[in-house]
Order: structure tokens, then sequence, then C-alpha cells
């Protein structure tokens, strides 16, 4: 029988990102069914940068997408992140160790499909369109979320 | 056979005890029974506002009590509080979306029966009296908590 | 059958390697197995102090080095940390109540056998060498973890 992984993204820090997108690609590689639920912070990992927009928005909402990371690229450490120059100095150590970044892991979960869930709620209060997200990212309620989870192998909060 | 979900709540701040509210009221609602274990800073979450007390506590645990949140909306945001700004705003863009605040999530739980724990260990560094807690909440040591999640279909630490 | 605890432990704070060695040694009394997957900044929780290196290092990792901390007992809070005070604060409160202090509790975990780990890829990019870890920590992938944590009874990311 197939076993399942399925990690809650709440964080939407770069190191924290990494952590879960490199277990969901070994779990992928392993044959293993991987659900992403990308909730609160986590949805900044999966906005698509070609496709900001902020039509139909709030002034609230506004502000906040304007504060919000646009993409993986773009976000924090978890620490030492000091104004970007310790993310400078871990993405550079990575490049000397030939290390992929975080836009290759998370280009190689969506190559080995792994199933991408934007939390519904999350998304209402932070005002993002379905469009702002890549396209095979499909909005669920935690209930769906949970749903699966309770018969899963793993499940983990990041 | 009921499924059951325990929950580690460690981190006390606002967006993460609302995840981990938010998945205790979407279980109830689904019939899983649910356990949170309330450790460390989680414990600020469940608090009683009306019965804070010095009394009987040493100097430290009293300046602790003093710098500690007093309740559910007291909490900071994990990330962007800004020394509350950031928090107003979140606090407001639920609003305008008619969305449920901390204090509501914490009252469908309480209604709902989900089993509130906290941690003997951090309840006596802390200082804190059992009077303080919310009156469902039972002291109990994490081989309580283990022996429980050890069965159990989720376990999430947040 | 035996049960079996994964934790990752990711973060380097204080206060979270607590929770996780805490439960470790808990679950170790429990005769439940424990693995401990040390990755990113969890790493410099089983870093030998007495065996700290700075051979066949770049520049950036060197540096990398200085800044980390050194040991168990010179990682910061998740919060109040306020640059030693807070935690300062805690370690006091703590010695009142007579608890065990983070090395302790590492201490236990060494002598119940819980399994350490630590994350290959995390060891390259921040370049520690196998030395400098203790000495019964074992260097291995992310895959050699999740093959175990899919039949194991806890996991948590931490």
């Amino acid at each position: 029988m197939t076993k399942t992984m399925d990690l809650i993204m709440f964080s939407g820090e770069y190191d924290k990102a990494m952590a879960g997108l490199i277990l969901a690609n070994t779990a992928r590689e392993m044959d293993v069914e991987v659900n992403m639920f990308f909730a609160f912070w986590g949805l900044s990992l999966i906005r698509d940068p070609d496709h900001l927009s902020n039509e139909d928005k709030t002034l609230y909402e506004k502000m906040f997408s304007l504060i919000s990371p646009k993409g993986p690229e773009d976000l924090p450490l978890s620490k030492m992140n000091w104004a970007g120059i310790g993310k400078r100095v871990l993405l550079d150590m990575m490049e000397e160790d030939h290390a992929p970044r975080l836009v290759d892991f998370l280009k190689g979960a969506r190559k080995k499909q792994v199933n991408f869930y934007a939390c519904k709620l999350s998304v209402e209060v932070m005002g993002f369109k379905k469009e702002e997200f890549l396209p095979e990212v499909e909005i669920v309620e935690a209930k769906d979320f949970l749903k699966g989870a309770l018969e899963s192998n793993i499940q983990m909060f990041i």
C-alpha cells in the first residue's frame, strides 16, 4: 500500500521551507505520496511571482501583499537573517557545496507531483486570489487536510 | 474506532495558537478525540485572565508572570508582530472577513471538549499555580502525554 | 512490538532542544526506541565543545562556525532571550526548582541510548566535520530518516 506524508507548511521562512521541501522531494523519490498544506505565512512559498495582483483588495490586504515575500527566494531565514546578510552567507555556503537552492527544491517537488494545498481560511484572511498562486495549488479547508492526515504515515507541522 | 489527534502546544504565539486551535476545532467536528498538551510558552494560552496570582511566588516567578501574556488575546505574532502593529493589522484583516478570533476558537475548543493538559515540569519551572489556568486544565507529566500519543493518529509539535 | 518515536531537531534553540530531549528521555524510560535527526540549526546541539575545528574550512564556514553556538548550554531561547538575560532568568528559575538543565537531559539521552543522527546535507552546507560532533552521532541522509519515520509511532518537527 502506498505510504503518505502530510506536512503543514506554516512558517514562511527560507530554511524551514527548505527542510519541508527536502523531505517532500526525498519522500517522492521513495514513492511516498506527499501532501503539503500551506497556511498563514507558508502561503508565501507558493505565490507565483509572475502573477501578483492588487485587484479587488482592501487597503490592508494591499499593504499586506506589499510587505509579504513575493516568492520562495524572497523568504527570510528563521534566525540569523540579519536583514538579509545571514541569508546571503547561507546561500553562498550552499553554492560552494553545489547544493540546490529553495527554488530548485520547489521545482523538484512540482515535477515529482507533490500535492500543493492552500488553507482556505488563511487565503481569505490574507486576501490572496487563486490566480496569485502556482497553477496546481488547490484551495481546501482544514477538514480536507485532516481527513487525509488521519490516515497518513507521517504528519508534521513546519 | 475513534481516531485521535495529539498536539504539543509549545510556542505561545497568536498565529501558531490559532493554527493549533483551528485544527483542534475541525478535528472535533469530525468526531476525532483531541488532546492538547501545553508546555513552556504555550502555557500562556490557557491562563485564566481572571485568576492570575502572585501568591507564594519567588521574585523570578513574579517577574516572569508580569512579562508573560495574560491570556490568548495578549499573545504576539510569531513574525511581523512589530510591537503589536502587525498583529493589529492581522486582526483587522480577520475582522473584514468576519473570521473568528483566537478567543473564539479557544471557546469553541472548550465547548467541543478538547482535552487540555498542562506540562507539569513547565508549570513548576515557570511557577504557575493550578488556579491560574482554565478550570478544565489537567496538569500531567510528559509520560502521560506520550502514552496517548503513541497510539494516536496525528501528533504535531506547534 | 517496540514502539518508535522520530524527532527532527531543526531549531537550535535552548527551550525547543529541551522540549525535544525531555520527550526523548521520557520515551526511553517507557522503552520506546528514539531517533533524533538533527538538521540545520539543530546541529549546534550535538557539537562536541571539546572538538571544534577550523581545519579545511572555507572562509564562510569559519565565520559560520564562529557565530554558531558551541554546544547545548550556548543555545539562545526561541523568545524572550534578550541577549541572554531572559535565558539567565529561565535558568535561575529552573535551578530554584532543582530542574535538570539542557546538558543533563542531553547526558541522559546519551546514556539511555537515544539514536543521534546528523543530516548529511546540513553538515556539508554548514561545513562541519564528523569529528566536531559527539562521537555516537551518525551522519545520514534524509532518506534514511524517512525510511524509519514512515514506520514509527510518533514523528515531530521541532
